[in-house]
């Protein structure tokens, strides 16, 4: 076992001489199983180590009996050791995140601070093949592209895993065998974590589907990574080839494009927009959907994307550019309601709609134009029908008995002259969301908070 | 529901008007659904059909009863119709198959045969997403490389799959609310079967994890599927470039192999080995290995492959051509034994070697130059001890007490002088499978049957 730990920290120049580590110390089986390795080489690589130990303070008793023990440990090898107590339930809350998801997080950046603190060379974590079989799987069921299918990689910036190549059974035969000790860590047994359903139902049952299941996974996940490294770097190459900065604006080129293999275009539209965004977070398959639409339409069309970026066919290609302040703002008026758009993808089983009236949906599809915000103007109407059937934005004012001095105030969400919102008052039927929808456009009014009308 | 399933044929362009379809119709859920939807669809797309339906000869009466079903719906829907009778695990036997596997198998048969028969141009078949999922997920617990992600196509030569757009549930639901007759398949039920632990025990877990998870695993599928057809279209462009054929022998450039991508290298040998061997099955990770290995290796270095295929390192580059003739045969003697050799990855826990006599493992690593299958010749020798002591192998045979006239016809298997077996006799200690073996040589005498003793 040692053995193929020094083989594999070998191939993957995990460890240097005089590498200084900080280690992620739960006291669990996995983490003690790594400190008593590292201790072993403590001296003929001349390491210095860390470790750093996370209370969540979850499991009350429990967690400090783990932090006496880690401790105690410490003490006893002669390692340096910090203790820490967050309270990851709060956070998580605070986050929005799931309690595993925080405490990841949390211990994430407290590995960081302390490695900049102590002047760390390296965080080790005890991650092993079950970890990395559990965490493919989790990519595979919440969807993921390729880069997604190598799961957790040996080295990933500064953190090293040198368990990697282990599987928990060797791990635990081994810290049998050395009579290392260690503490069973209570929310393992929580089946209410997703991760711990993969971890321990179906990891185990696909266990018994092929027993080298957890091997497999591996090589499979490394081929995958190998492929994606390739694709990134040829669609690398091409997207510089095809793009143009000039005056805030972005152009991929047309003429350029079409040359890119048709496998790699996705790629290189997705550097496209994290150029363009300067953010990679929230850009999904759905706005390079959007793109790749509008290679097929004609000059002038143009897409909402997210932060604020729209995206314009032009005779040369496709610009990004900041989406215009919206219109219709006259002088002396208040300023428009800050709006957020988002288009994505309907799922099949959509039945539940946002009940927050400053928060709509509509058939993404059926927008003709482009979706602005302004005040009324002449020649606006409502479909009020579903064969079509079209009423003044001026008679539906009437109808609704809206006093002539607050009409011009209200703010709408218009395609062209069609009106898809008046937004604090009705949405327009013809724009609903029906079966056949496939994407949804969302706007959200001031956060969905405000309430649109000028009254 | 039918409409995401016309979308989905237009989409990978399944049917064409007046396609003659093979159905393959069990009588379950699935294939039932499949049959109504192509009957509605029948009239206006001018098709034609044959249902074809396997009793497989397992489930007894049931399987007489879901015979009779078929029977008379196709007769009441005025479909063509064919039922066989197969014993599958007569044939599953014989083929060391599982049943499952056999019957799979079987059917492909049948429904290709009766295609031609009928002249068919295409053949229906009802799998879905779950059977995508279930698929990928049987591929990466049992290896696979980024083709095996691509689980189950929508078409696949002459098969195509119209409802691989549908979950389970989804079908379910069409067949309840229309009401279409199916039976059900006793053999879903029994967990014993690898997949069905996948398809009723795994894929629901994950389901739980993530309601989307099906739909995910279609996704990312996709994508590997496209990555993988990329690598393989930039693998083929450089492997034309490096290979050259000439006199039976098959050459790797090496000028031009240094300049391919290092993630394109591993399919590039696979290519090699393709045709070298005229055959992809069987061909590994371990064989392209051993033929990046010899790269670093001096000219003149060789590698048995499997096909009795040899691969040889030369000053231009790596040569593949047919594995000479044994040598050690003398004029007038017997022919030597036919021998199978084969190389594999040793799985960490292998403890049960070989049981049979004639079939032998040996540490692929501990040889130094190129196994032969010979008769003795001046200067052998064998490792009797761990710490590397040799014998003479004339030694050898006096202690054994092999009289003189027979150690001429004994048959050897040999590394050089160093002898690894004297087949019939005793396996060198000096080439044993230890812990630290990473890869097996098999060496197989006449199928394992030959005792390799001349008396």
């Amino acid at each position: 076992m040692e053995q193929k730990v020094r083989t594999f920290v070998k191939q993957y120049h995990l460890l240097e001489e005089g590498d200084r580590i900080v280690l992620g110390l739960s006291g669990g089986m996995d983490s003690m199983c790594l400190l008593f390795l590292l201790l072993q080489w403590r001296k003929e690589r001349k390491l210095e180590i860390l470790a750093v130990h996370v209370d969540h303070q979850i499991r009350g008793e429990a967690a400090r009996k783990d932090a006496a023990f880690v401790e105690q440990i410490c003490k006893e090898k002669n390692v340096e050791y910090r203790l820490f107590r967050e309270d990851v339930e709060g956070i998580a809350k605070k986050k929005k995140l799931s309690v595993e998801e925080a405490g990841r997080e949390i211990r994430r950046e407290l590995f960081q601070s302390e490695q900049k603190r102590w002047g760390g060379s390296k965080i080790a974590l005890a991650h092993h093949r079950n970890d990395h079989a559990e965490t493919l799987l989790f990519h595979l069921a919440r969807g993921c592209g390729l880069k997604g299918l190598g799961g957790i990689a040996p080295v990933e910036g500064q953190i090293i895993r040198p368990l990697l190549c282990l599987e928990r059974r060797e791990i635990e035969a081994y810290v049998k065998q050395r009579q290392i000790p260690y503490r069973e860590d209570a929310t393992n047994q929580d089946l209410a974590y997703a991760r711990n359903r993969i971890r321990r139902q179906i990891l185990p049952e696909l266990e018994t589907v092929n027993e080298k299941a957890l091997l497999h996974f591996w090589e499979t996940s490394q081929r995958a990574k190998k492929a994606w490294a390739f694709l990134e770097k040829e669609a690398d190459r091409w997207y510089r080839l095809c793009r143009k900065k000039e005056e805030g604006r972005l152009l991929l080129k047309e003429e350029e494009y079409r040359k890119i293999p048709e496998e790699l275009r996705e790629y290189v539209l997705q550097k496209f927009l994290w150029e363009g965004a300067g953010k990679r977070k929230d850009i999904t398959a759905v706005h390079i959907g959007l793109l790749e639409e509008l290679w097929g339409k004609q000059s002038g069309r143009k897409h909402c994307l997210p932060y604020r970026l729209d995206a314009l066919r032009t005779p040369e290609g496709i610009e990004l550019y900041p989406a215009e302040k919206e219109e219709g703002k006259r002088p002396g008026e208040e300023k428009p309601p800050a709006v957020q758009m988002r288009i994505f993808e309907k799922q099949e089983e959509v039945t539940i709609f946002p009940q927050n009236p400053y928060t709509k949906w509509f058939d993404y599809d059926k927008i003709e134009s482009n979706v602005k915000i302004r005040h009324r103007e002449a020649g606006d109407y409502l479909t009020i029908d579903r064969a079509g059937g079209r009423q003044k934005l001026k008679q539906y004012f009437i109808n609704e008995k809206i006093p002539q001095r607050q009409r011009d105030a209200i703010w709408l969400a218009a395609d062209g002259h069609h009106i898809l919102w008046v937004i604090g008052y009705r949405q327009n039927q013809g724009y609903q969301v029906t079966d056949r929808t496939k994407r949804i456009l969302e706007i959200k009014v001031d956060g969905g908070n405000h309430n649109g009308r000028a009254d």
